[in-house]
């Protein structure tokens, strides 16, 4: 008979953990088995239900079990190594050069009939295809002609307003007119990194870091140092410090919301000794929120804008991952440095999509929007728990997996025989699309990485592509 | 009674033009007077109506009578100056720095209940609201979630297939991977300018110049050196020739098509010379050629990558002048430079709109374009005429006016008293946009020019709005 100890000092879902580990590690329950209903364990323990799914998901964030829809918990297939360290040490400013395999690697990605596990693609995993072409024919029957016409440079006041209303909810007090509507997230940080740093500057990024922020880098000629970061905390703020001491660094580009492909996501705290750290050195902190609306189990952390007292935030974002990508529409918050960006956006690409403006801010004002992060979080979150668990029945055991707090992609760092750009080909040849790992660093680190998204409707096919995967890792291993 | 001599070595269609001379100068005919219909004359002098047709063609393109829709030909009502040359001597290459007025003048644009005689929008002179929500619509219904999709960083299949198409009908063979399609043609002009130039390099623009281009060689840190462009006939290919002899000169970035604000199309011969200069020594030429499919009376010239020997040429165009500015859809001929236009491409904004490029590809597919193309032209035309004529009925006698042949504005030389940056400012105070001459030129040229606007329906507004200008413009004069 399990019981708990209300007297005890421990709280009780911590010992309804405990006691599931016991039953573990004594194997009551094996993999794959699945664990008692909320109902069920609530009545048997005589604990509420929230402290019994306090526990549940206390459990599913270390791995330990997975919630399928509709199903309830069940006890991990497989254990797995979680990625804890990232070895980044002795990072100088590198010029960045991975652009040849990305070429392949979006030749692979547009391929049809090509497995999906290369582009990262949240909102594909339920998208809200209906809502938005309902609400944009909406928006072409009332205004007519004007969806035809040019958008202001700034974007449209409507979609502006929406956001600073978002923003206020985040905490951020921000005036429409220090938005900037941009072409997606990724022109916003072109716009950001243009309006604070020139040609030969040099650029910290988080390693792994985005591809997209090294490519950019790259294109405007100027360097990359990668700074080491934790895959469950974030940058190192120690190794930031001592890299800006070493280095003249010019400007600063994060992931601040949820590293892409690392998946983790700083604290507020962290966020704020981090603007204090580069305002007090007065560098400019661009950060790539893109998918700060896209966590999972936590309160959406503050933009780093937030802790801003001097203006040298440049805050990038935009509706590619949460809505839809093709509708090209992001934003930047450029603080001190809004004029000049804007005056940049005027000349390299004038204005952008109104249609796709008018839509969003009709998506968002009839709450259609936040309805639409409510359902598609919980699938992304399962989608997290099958690919973790594909990857633990197929890979070799020494694979250690990322822990995604949100997003939809996974980080695996294979044994140090595997080289991922040849795994790359290997798969495309599988008609399945990866992310090699050295397109993350301006180092050509990583060759052992790969990142696989889950931003799709999970499938057999997703299941069988990772079994795919998995054999021709070991099939590397094995010729190694 | 009046007769034509069939015997006589004129032209008889020139012969009827004399005869219509003759009775204006002989007072038969008077400012607004009708002229007789093309059968009625026709019959009178026994030729025939085409003959007829083409007298009053070319009396309309020498300004001396205009044409109203379903109504007639008549007689302008007051002569005007035609604009025949422009100063633009001893040139040098010059930072830009034109941005504070052109921050005001967007402002302008976008204010409601504000007449827009400012921005050039030729299409929506006749919108094709109805075609293009039911195409988009079709699409939609089609496609579903694809729409929401990123495209290709090289822009959708389907819509490359249909330039490449319509080029090889304008004799450029294309290949569909050689087109790279943007946000509109100013991301176009961009990618143009960035691949074939770095900071403080210098490129030669025609002058007066489009105000994006100069926008745009400011933001990347080049210098414009202005070349002397004849109204008439386009860029003058002598003035370039010594400018190379001077300047080292690393591109040009002429409106190849129709230069803006001039309204002037240069011909294929010109363009042949032109390029043969520029290949000869080596420069790049990058042409605007947004207006191509805007030309009124003249089949559509070669772009000027026609004549291309060495792949120095970049075709820059999109669907913002004859569709949809909205939309944000242009593309990129690169010439030899595509493969780094498209990993810029790739790095500042990632890829275009997908919906807008799917219903754009069935626009053109179902012949819907070209058939919008043929009914706004003559809408158009008829704009410019009714703009001259209320220009030539409000403004001073000296004002010399453009005859554009294609597109949406004319342009303006009025006495050089008259400023018209103050003029702009005095405008809006009467709710009224309209474009300051200094800002198409480097060098603070243009300062008594101004751009006005025929691509709205013509209205009673228009009319007024042209006659507050003009005694704006004796104001001005009067207190000189």
């Amino acid at each position: 008979m399990l019981s708990v100890h209300k007297q005890s000092g421990d709280f009780l879902y911590q010992q309804v953990i405990d006691l599931i580990f016991q039953q573990i590690a004594s194997g009551v329950l094996a993999p794959g088995d699945k664990l008692p209903s909320l109902r069920q364990l609530s009545n048997e323990l005589a604990v509420s239900i929230p402290t019994v799914r306090q526990a549940y998901l206390e459990l599913e964030r270390q791995g330990q079990v997975i919630a399928r829809e509709k199903s309830g918990y069940f006890i991990q297939d497989k254990r797995y190594n979680p990625l804890v360290s990232v070895d980044c040490r002795a990072c100088k400013p590198v010029e960045v050069r991975c652009r040849n395999l990305i070429d392949q690697i979006y030749d692979a990605i547009h391929s049809p009939d090509v497995l999906p596990l290369g582009i990262a693609n949240p909102c594909m995993a339920l998208p809200a295809t209906k809502t938005l072409h309902r609400t944009m024919k909406r928006v072409m029957a009332r205004a007519e002609e004007r969806t035809l016409g040019y958008a202001h440079t700034t974007g449209d006041l409507g979609l502006r307003r929406q956001l600073a209303y978002r923003y206020l909810n985040h905490g951020l007090s921000i005036n429409p007119d220090q938005i900037l509507i941009t072409n997606g997230a990724q022109e916003a940080l072109a716009l950001a990194l243009k309006s604070v740093a020139s040609a030969g500057d040099v650029i910290a990024v988080e390693s792994p870091a985005y591809h997209g922020l090294l490519e950019l880098i790259e294109s405007l000629g100027m360097l990359a140092l990668e700074i080491e970061t934790c895959p469950i905390s974030g940058v190192s703020l120690d190794a930031l410090s001592k890299a800006l001491l070493r280095h003249n660094v010019a400007a600063c580009m994060f992931s601040s919301s949820l590293n892409n492909p690392l998946g983790c996501v700083s604290s507020n705290e962290q966020r704020k000794e981090l603007v204090d750290l580069l305002e007090n050195n007065e560098i400019a902190l661009i950060e790539d929120d893109v998918y700060g609306d896209l966590i999972y189990d936590q309160p959406r952390p503050h933009p780093a804008q937030y802790y801003s007292r001097k203006g040298l935030v440049l805050t990038c974002s935009s509706f590619s991952k949460t809505v839809a990508p093709g509708y090209r529409i992001g934003w930047l918050l450029a603080g001190n440095f809004y004029a000049t960006a804007h005056k940049l956006k005027r000349a390299i690409s004038c204005s952008s999509g109104l249609l796709q403006q008018m839509t969003l801010t009709d998506f968002i004002a009839s709450g259609d929007y936040d309805r639409h992060i409510k359902r598609l979080l919980p699938v992304l979150k399962f989608n997290a728990q099958r690919m973790t668990a594909a990857v633990a029945r197929n890979f070799p055991a020494e694979t250690c997996i990322s822990q995604p707090r949100g997003g939809s992609v996974i980080w695996l760092q294979l044994p140090h025989e595997v080289d991922s750009a040849k795994l790359f080909h290997q798969a495309i040849n599988h008609n399945i699309s990866i992310m090699p790992g050295e397109i993350f660093s301006a180092g050509r680190r990583y060759q052992n990485h790969i990142r696989l998204s889950y931003g799709h409707p999970w499938s057999e096919a997703m299941d069988q592509g990772v079994a795919t995967l998995g054999r021709l890792v070991m099939q590397q291993l094995a010729a190694a």
